[in-house]
């Protein structure tokens, strides 16, 4: 057996064994793409293994998460800390070898996939980032970014939308590093692709604008490596691979069938194709012959990385600034004084104000000051008020503007988003209306899932955007963010409470955050009055004011319903009650305050409680507990200036009042 | 002016006056569309105002529902119930001329738009019911549905995912009846198009398999007729017109522009387009030689259905069995003894065994008797359990077959259920993990605010799915169907329990309903010992059993943690305690109960209680109340095999004891 099918059978006996001895897995993928893999991370993938977190490295993507046997596998004999103990533990509790693969910096995992489509477009914002950063940071001589992002993707991936998207726009905006190696093998979990999946890739492809090579035969080496080389040397457009594979090869009866996708060989069959594929070790063995030459590639890792680290030294000696302000956005850090123009912003607006436009504002100046603050919008950066004034659009012919426009793409906008943050040196925010959230929950929950910085602006956040009707009013978004877990959803009333929000989201790096912002105008919450000044956001909920240090009443709510609260308590008030309001931007950070802070504010003997909230109701009984009213929208939305939609709907002060006396029983 | 030009700007006009009127909407794409538009109405649309609900109409979707003023003047001038005081209150509460159009079968509405990408999905759907009942009914000489569908697609449309899924599926199943008219007018709310979305829209759609028309001047009626001519001939592949437009055509200085897009163009500039299309008419006004043209097309319209009517009835005397069939059908009734097999079926299994695989038992059981039961799976059938036997596969060459394969396109396949729906003649459902109801979020919302029938089967239900992961464990999304207005979730527990909400899911007509499923074994609730015998699922919960009738802990479950719930309470018992345990399938239908019958279930005075759900507990508040505990899963999950991530988790009968003990202060 020649040294590469030793090694290619090493791949695939480790993958096929990992599923064995779990009883679970997929092991018809790895064995299909361990010929190409292989002849990527031997001979052309530029990291290193001891250091994962190098930052030129090239990025590799296994889109296909269900292969995650054969990314182990690959970590595994490549020298990363992928033990073959944690390989035997495959898909058990507390192993770091996961079902899917899980985004894991120590191992070389650089993102969580699984959930098809999503990797791919990850990988198109990890290609954005390294375009983004070699603009801003390069300088002639020193290329401190210059690198690959590879992903591997299934016909699953191409079939899904989130795809779609994200690869269209990898096309318009001419991202010449990103190479996807697509592992064509007509087989899908009902069977032949031919079922429900007939279009011609390749032409889909170039009517993206890419680069299409092949299909080549993706289990012939010298095919593999000689369209790796056309592809990097395309650096103007993306390159598809298309790399026709066989699924399960090597199995006598199971190869090019949909059975051997998603369960394990069985004894027997692994018996016929170890006899087949002439493999005559122990299971989880790696000959020392392949350990050898695998390792090869580990040596030139190790110097590339000793060269990059030397230009980077002379890099740093020459422009310091630009080395610290790199090395600190690679880090996931904030430069000093980051919120320095924040705080030059005048304390109150002069008039009513959206909080989305309160949110523009707060953006700008943080973008002084944070030069890696970059995003955008699907198609809706008027509305959503997210364009940053002279810093550039992002494009095929300038790619280091900081404005990036998604189109109508809320999905790969989303996964895009997550693949900026991974890639590391930027901070992305990312924005559309509330309602279209729902278009790119999965690539949220990853977000969250994986704990990375992203920033997701909703605005237009309840029936309060108006005539455009049920279709984009969100009812059941607002809690539905609630229910992520990780993600810290901010829905601040005032533009006091819309700047610190910012504040937030942008310190925040152990996961992504939300804002929820009102299209229509709010006036200030007069907090200088009662000693208040906003930074009561980052508690999540507070006292805005009570008419008696002992009141027989709270009012709960959040953003534009905040406004709503205080005055129905100015007028139980009169009435002679006594009633506290509670702003509340933020569940996830009050749950995060000591109980002692909690009972302050929502004291457990304070039982009369009335929620107001232009969201669904369910959920809210946290709070306003078993004698409690909630006050919201628990049906669709209508189409209606938004004064008159409020009021069709109950959300208004007298509306409070009302429900207030009976529950007080003096109605 | 021509005949042709004046009812153009007739369309034109009733647009701009009633976004003027109503300060707000969008006007661009009504002056851009409106001639294309008026050839498709006037020349080919095969369709009777009088009577919106003929079932052999063509279909028309405009999934560019921002356009909608277009849509409710081409309903007013070609005689539909929109009256122009309806067009007058454009976007006001109560009209029937909401900002986005709104499914009104009476006013010839046949979808709800506005959420871009989503009608295109819709009217994939509708074309294949269109040939799926064409292959089930028609006889020779008696072509009774023998129709169109045309929709009209803007570059958002073209831009989102659930487009490119829906359209390359569309090109796989060669659905030649379908049409689609894409106003390609190069501008996005961004503004160009060339920001975010360069490929070439003609290649993709050749690359799925369409037949591509032009691109032909979408302002010239004469091309627009021919292409519409070429489209209907080409009936084995889907056609796409490229009509090349002009957005807010007509507009002096908004022609071409994002500001025609949703913005009312404003006083002057309608002055200056009155001028510039030589339309001196008073606003609202649809002129009397216009109308006279336009009711030309309706008489023809009134003629077709006659002669159809006179086939139909023929048709009824011939084939009676089948006529009855199809009229059932198109009216969403249910066969006389639908439920008879499924009555024939065992009252329990022999073995433990997965919901998943109940339902797939009751699937087969309810489709023998309803024919038009017609569904499939996002390429996870064999895990779904939703294959129907010996019912035939769906594909180009068989257009007859009740198996449909969606690939891995759960977003189309969403939007396309509801396209089935709509319709008519047909009972849609469609499967894929609870996980990936995330990838199709919008097209359920969409559907329960329809309030049409569609049932969603959604399997692997929990962290019980196992060893695949957090990435594939649901967590947030059961408690998310829960948020879903007109969307009744039932989640049963054992065999019993998932026949009945099979039955509850058929019959319901008036919204969706979502079925949740495990992937592991559960055993049967010993129900027969107890006097339940599953019907108690229509209720939504009940009492499954208690150690004594006037218990003092209250444990409610769902799905598979009822069988937790219910080994707990045997424990509970053996120590004394008196606690009945409620199983709790649906929490909508539960709601739907009478007072009397909740507190039944739950009395008020009993406050112990405890939930169990693999599920997030935010939510369980209403029901566990202020004193309760709820036990699930609050963070995301962990890839083991199943038993152990139940372990990890806690959702364990030895945990649940240890919790009431502590809530009733015995611990």
């Amino acid at each position: 057996m020649s040294i590469e099918k030793l090694c290619i059978n090493t791949l695939r006996f480790l993958s096929i064994d990992a599923v064995e001895k779990a009883k679970s897995g997929h092991p018809g993928a790895p064995m299909g793409m361990a010929a190409f893999a292989y002849v990527l991370w031997q001979e052309h993938l530029k990291h290193n293994p001891d250091d994962p977190s190098w930052i030129d490295r090239d990025r590799f993507i296994l889109s296909a998460g269900h292969a995650s046997a054969l990314l182990y596998s690959l970590l595994h004999v490549y020298g990363y800390p992928v033990t073959l103990d944690e390989i035997k533990r495959f898909r058990q509790l507390g192993s770091i070898t996961p079902g899917h693969p899980e985004r894991d910096e120590l191992s070389g995992i650089e993102t969580t996939t699984g959930p098809l489509g999503q990797g791919l477009a990850n990988a198109v914002g990890m290609a954005m980032a390294e375009r983004w950063l070699a603009g801003h940071y390069n300088q002639p001589g020193f290329d401190i970014i210059d690198h690959f992002t590879y992903v591997v993707a299934s016909d699953g991936d191409m079939m899904e939308g989130v795809a779609s998207e994200a690869c269209s726009l990898a096309g318009t905006l001419g991202l010449g590093r990103l190479i996807c190696l697509y592992d064509d093998n007509n087989i899908s979990i009902e069977g032949s692709t031919d079922l429900a999946f007939t279009e011609n890739v390749p032409e889909r492809f170039r009517a993206y604008g890419w680069q299409v090579i092949g299909p080549i035969d993706g289990l012939n080496t010298r095919e593999v490596d000689a369209a790796l080389r056309q592809a990097r040397q395309e650096t103007g457009k993306p390159s598809l691979i298309v790399c026709s594979t066989l699924i399960g090869y090597g199995s006598p009866n199971k190869a090019g069938t949909a059975s051997a996708h998603g369960e394990p060989l069985g004894q027997e069959e692994t018996r016929l194709t170890r006899e087949k594929l002439g493999w005559q070790y122990e299971p989880f063995t790696v000959p020392d012959e392949a350990l050898d030459h695998f390792h090869k590639a580990k040596a030139s890792g190790t110097k590339a990385q000793q060269q990059w680290k030397t230009v980077f030294k002379e890099y740093s000696g020459i422009y310091p600034q630009l080395a610290k302000e790199f090395v600190a956005g690679m880090k996931g850090e904030l430069p000093e004084n980051w919120d320095k123009e924040l705080g030059l912003l005048p304390p109150l607006p002069e008039k009513p104000m959206a909080t989305r436009e309160s949110s523009g504002i707060a953006l700008n100046a943080l973008a002084k000051c944070i030069n890696y603050l970059v995003g955008g919008s699907g198609d809706l950066a008027p509305s959503n008020k997210t364009i940053l004034k002279d810093k550039g659009h992002y494009s095929a012919k300038d790619q280091t503007g900081h404005n990036l426009h998604f189109g109508v793409r809320e999905h790969a906008m989303g996964a895009i988003a997550a693949g900026l943050s991974l890639h590391g040196g930027i901070i992305p925010y990312v924005a559309t209306f509330l309602i279209f959230y729902d278009y790119m929950r999965p690539a949220v929950r990853l977000a969250a899932m994986m704990g990375i910085r992203v920033i997701y602006i909703f605005t237009h956040d309840s029936i309060g955007l108006g005539e455009d009707g049920p279709t984009h009013q969100p009812v059941e978004q607002l809690m539905g963010l609630r229910l992520v877990p990780n993600l810290v959803t901010i829905r601040p009333a005032d533009y006091a409470e819309t700047l610190e929000a910012w504040k937030i989201a942008v310190r925040r790096n152990e996961g992504p955050t939300a804002l929820v912002l009102t299209r229509q105008k709010v006036s200030s919450l007069d907090k200088q009055k009662t000693g208040k000044d906003g930074r009561e956001v980052s508690r999540g909920a507070y006292i805005l004011r009570e008419s008696d240090p002992d009141p027989e009443l709270i009012l709960i709510a959040s953003g534009s319903e905040v406004h709503i609260a205080a005055s129905a308590a100015k007028s139980l008030k009169e009435q002679g009650i006594k009633v506290r309001v509670v702003s509340m931007p933020s569940w996830e950070l009050f749950e995060c305050q000591d109980a002692k802070y909690r009972n302050l504010v929502l004291p457990p003997e304070i039982t009369a409680r009335i929620s107001v909230e232009a969201g669904r109701n369910l959920g809210w009984q946290k709070y306003t507990g078993d004698k409690g009213i909630a006050i919201g929208v628990d049906g669709f939305g209508v189409s209606a200036p938004w004064e008159d939609a409020y009021k069709h709907m109950g959300l208004t002060a007298e509306n409070v009042v009302v429900n207030a006396l009976r529950l007080l029983g003096r109605a």
